[in-house]
């Protein structure tokens, strides 16, 4: 987090991290798409990102502590992102967030079948997904259930 | 909204109407300090918004469809801001903001309160002051208690 805040609110401090649209657009391709990678991040985005503030957000979100950077194993020099529990533990919100966009903005129907899901999954669902996400970025044991398997053939079965 | 989106995805689109530190501030400020002027969302605010920021932000905000402005009945120069139904209906997520902020940043004592609060009493909590939003913004009838109320004696309590 930042050395100094602008206030003690925790609304504030909140929005001094995450408080701008392309770090949460990241966290979500994070979080929802398992992608990994600055290369996955910056293709895959359906925003379309542009190369130098996805650089500049993923600095961001790691000097925040919402974010780790490790080595590949492999290639030694491409960096793996992985969400910290700080991070995972935003997933409340994004759900919250969906929930607000799907009955105040207009999403497509394809892109809404996701926060529909997430919506009607509630606290249950989203302590699940937080689970997996443990799992796959901290190294948690792997729940017997997968969460976002879910949401993954929710949107293949509709395509 | 905006009229072309990046794209369809509900949480990008909520992102584009509100993923800006500085209107989440002002939201924040007119939900629950009922700040409904330029002049007292300005002087008033802790983290020292910018006038042309607020002014920025107000005609977002505006144009976005979460306030209103209309014109103060005794200074006609003068604007109001007013919640619509979609401002409103930000309580949840501000809520869960809150909550994160409590466990993830170092929010001050005093300000902690109003978080706390907001997270024990949770959805019925958050419902009974999205209708006390809707009598002072929205012209609905006003309810038996006051959730704001208890939010303000809270802080003063502590003062």
């Amino acid at each position: 987090m930042p050395q100094t805040s602008r206030s003690g609110c925790p609304i504030n401090q909140t929005l001094e991290q995450i408080g701008d649209r392309w770090s949460l657009i990241v966290i979500r391709d994070v979080t929802f798409e398992n992608r990994r990678s600055y290369g996955a991040l910056l293709e895959q985005n359906e925003e379309g990102i542009a190369s130098n503030i996805l650089a500049s957000r993923l600095k961001h979100l790691t000097a925040s502590g919402l974010l780790t950077r490790s080595s590949d194993p492999h290639h030694k020099q491409k960096g793996v992102y992985s969400l910290t529990e700080a991070g995972i533990q935003l997933v409340p919100l994004i759900a919250h967030m969906a929930a607000w966009g799907l009955r105040h903005t207009h999403p497509s129907k394809e892109a809404s079948l996701r926060a529909e899901l997430l919506e009607k999954g509630g606290p249950s669902f989203w302590n699940a997904l937080m689970d997996e996400l443990r799992y796959l970025h901290l190294g948690a044991p792997r729940p017997a259930h997968s969460a976002l398997g879910k949401l993954r053939r929710l949107r293949e079965d509709n395509r």
